[in-house]
């Protein structure tokens, strides 16, 4: 559970909910002039129209598990995964059916699918290849799915801006009717009011949720790349029988200095 | 037949129009205000006009052709690709007589490119280096064609503010003419409502059609590469004739792994 | 001739142009306000004094040819390309006095300089060394005229709004002086008016021609180094006297298949 | 410590404050109204809350130590380093023992842990491998601190606006109520006033702040990069067992000439 | 020298500057106005503290240098480079002692640097690299230069904004004080005319001086590039001997087709 994007939502909305009442009660103003049936309308099915449009219906219809995805988060140790793929190989190096016994232990599904090439045989060429074309077709789905969120981001503040236009062109055409100029203050003030709002809901969703978690999904995309590229090197040296001093040496590579651990000497071999 | 796209259209244009009438009919104002045949003439045509300078003929002409593969859709399920070109293993590995009259149930007509090549000779390196050309040229042109939408979705709202631009010099330049101030009001609300028309035009067009479509169109380029690319990979591992199980799991890589199926180890080979 | 560019310069002035004489008509208002010489200088001159500043002299200085070139156009049909290259090939086949008495027929002077080094007996990385570079290098300079119109297209607007900046502080300044609500309100609305127009121009200058010229640069560099590349595989395959059968099916891959055109078996060895 | 940094805080700083106080004190207006409460909540609360969604929060908590970092600064200069290097490569030529006891005094991480490799036997591949995965990683990590700082020199602004909005309806709404022309100028001035103040804070913090620290990172880490490739060439160099005239000549290259200096000829071997 | 930037710089300042006193003489007002000490310590001051802050001191304390740079220009005509480089040829055809008599004569320092190794007897693979390492760093220590002067175009508006929100503040607070419609209009017209002055410093500054020298010194950058480019392959055909048409042949291709003059026959060799 990522508890840095729940704290950050829910943060986020008491402070411009808080906002509005606190204002609202200074000022002796109802609230509710911030909701807005037709403009939650034009944005919100506007920008989920749009998105209809851009994108394949199959990702579409991944948004509210894609949702899912940023706040679970989910990201390994990396510093255990070394451990893990450093204790495979001094189990690799006894011989490939001790590694077939060992693989149920492992977790991770792409680390196992490494180690099971390696006990098929496969060449360290073959495996390299496979593992890193799933790496790079891996990052392309992801990736289309972090756009679709960044694509929102723009479509949000835009359907927001239209629906301002929309709600400002009838307040202008309604400036003709009187009463007198303080009446029509009052009626200008509470239609530009009304006409601004649209914009408010673009610039709201666009901020709080939509572009934050087109970059949460980004920064999880790298992550779990370097992640893989991590495993496809381990396994590749694990099928080179290199000596597990060196498999630490070599995919620590990967991993901030901050978080390496060493091997004892007389212990991993 | 994308239906997202369909859809994602009618909502969009229910959802402005609902939006524009319902509000229409609540003030009492009509609606036609916002019809405006000068603001279509700037929008509409400024847009057609730019790109007309921007693009090559070619490109041009092509725009609904362009439109309608948008509507059309039509990606290819990825595990069914897998297992027509795993078949196809199964066929080669007979000899290329065998895989020659196959050649003929092939749908996709770049596999059935790449597999003529197997039947003809041409070496692996050769069949790697022209298929991987044709997918790059083919990636440049629709390029193009993306790029074109893109560049449209800039010269709408460009133009949309261009007439607003000459509405309000109308509208202001209008303003010495007077009648009291109610009158004046009346006057300047209605010259500001029209010259706001061509804004909202563009920021329409743009945002419900020609950036999503300029979206889909580079979701559609990346997703037939990815494909083209898979085909590519399988048909060398064919030329290659390599043990079906092995091109199976080397080009499953291409595609998802909830997609990925296996083939009986007794079935392929 | 580029037809689509002359149209499009045509459509687009007549549009914006025949817009403000309708409405000019309709509300009995002289179209000469959108005449201002102050306005012209500022956004004129402004672009071209920071293009000056930006662009090395040499590059500014081709200015008006390279306006030329984009209308101009010349784009050569891919498939009579291809035809030429292969029927090279089969001469190239027969020695390399055949080719030298056949390259003054050559008109493309790209692939002549090729032919003339297959000629000259350079070798194949020699040759697909040098002509690659003459590809890279052409393409950044090209690259350097297409950034100068996009730069060019930025400036427009900014000293646009810089001139609408100035005409509001006067107008702004002016406030003061007075006669009544109703002159006061002309005043205000003609200096305003006055103020957008150079707003109005950048807009102009960067939509109609700036950004769209610099877009059509920008494609007739793709279209070409397509064209060179293609170039380069075919005389690297003809100084290896491949069969022109394998020339044509090669260079194809550069071609959209729709303009494949196939050699007839005996005709072309 | 970076002193230019610090300067450019507190130029900043007294140039912003040092305006409104001048300017207050000029028009006699409370400088005061430059805080609000509310502004701050949104701005300030709104940008942490956009950034607890968009980074992982083991990124989000080093935002202080990231801020240090900035203003620690710590470029080592390239020529010392050079110098270093250089005198290394007359140890190692000596031998593996003289090079392991000569480690201690070697003040950089990077450059120890490439000695050690040498030290250690490993060969020039393995080490140049190993180094290069380090730096790309390094710059990874690095790269998505760089980005939080961008992200959030957005989020402020676009928060900004959103205060702004929000104050903007309630100003509006309340122009309703009345008491007199020029008192109803007071409070809609005011409204505006204080409706403006969360845009100020938004642009005021990235643009003072957020933006130019994100700049600074991204500097930082590519001269962090430049350095460590050139001792990853320079340990390769030792490994290679080259004479010092010649390590010097090529990891030179890395550094601008008016930097280098010449090992005298007599003195390096 | 570069004329084109001094000639950029003179006509733009001419035309902003003539056209403010123009106008001002036209409308009688005191060009005056559009001196405000305030918003060049807020636009000038913000924009060199968040400079000061965001790049390294090193680089900000070079700023002068660089701008003398842009105006300097000295493009070397590429015509020539590519005739010294094939005398050279010629030269280093007899033998290492000719080529190092006639070191002296080359004036380019990355030429000198490059033969001078081709007498000192490096290897072509350590020549290219070496030579090819100092383009790259040489490119990316430049490229930090250019990007300042890009932040600074950035920097320049934001502060500018700044400075106008405060203005609008103040003016706005200031509203409520009167003295009938028509004093209240003069002031504040005469208010909001000061507010815009800092946007306008900041769009001049950016407009004229920081974004035109940016694409300066990027395509100084390029440009240099090429040459050296063109120089590294010149050397290592020298240090393989070649003959001088072939040299000229092969660099040729880093040069324009209508800058190409070529070897007689006779004279080269």
């Amino acid at each position: 559970m990522d508890f840095a994007t729940i704290i950050g939502v829910l943060v986020g909305l008491s402070l411009i909910f808080g906002a509005i009442f606190w204002q609202a009660n200074l000022q002796d103003i109802n609230p509710g002039v911030f909701y807005e049936t037709i403009s939650v309308m034009i944005v919100v099915g506007g920008t989920l129209a749009a998105t209809a449009i851009a994108f394949p219906l199959k990702e579409v219809r991944r948004l509210l598990t894609i949702i899912g995805a940023v706040f679970k988060g989910g990201r390994v140790e990396m510093g255990t995964l070394v451990d893990e793929i450093v204790d495979m190989g001094t189990v690799a190096r006894k011989g490939p059916k001790d590694l077939e016994n060992a693989l149920d232990e492992v977790g991770n599904p792409f680390l196992k699918d490494g180690l099971q090439m390696v006990v098929d045989g496969y060449s360290v060429e073959e495996i390299r290849d496979i593992l890193a074309t799933r790496v790079e077709y891996r990052e392309e789905r992801e990736m289309t799915e972090a756009n679709m969120f960044k694509a929102m981001g723009k479509f949000a503040p835009a359907f927001g801006i239209l629906g301002t236009l929309i709600g400002l062109v009838f307040m202008l055409n309604g400036m003709s009717a009187e009463g007198g100029g303080a009446a029509m203050a009052g009626r200008i003030g509470r239609g530009m009011a009304t006409a601004l709002i649209p914009t408010f809901y673009g610039a709201f969703l666009a901020n709080l949720f939509l572009l934050p978690m087109a970059e949460k999904l980004l920064s999880q995309i790298t992550s779990k790349s370097t992640q893989q590229n991590m495993i496809t090197e381990g396994v590749c040296l694990l099928q080179m029988k290199k000596h597990p001093l060196i498999v630490r040496e070599k995919i620590n590579s990967f991993v901030p200095p901050r978080e390496w651990k060493r091997t004892e000497p007389g212990g991993g071999a």
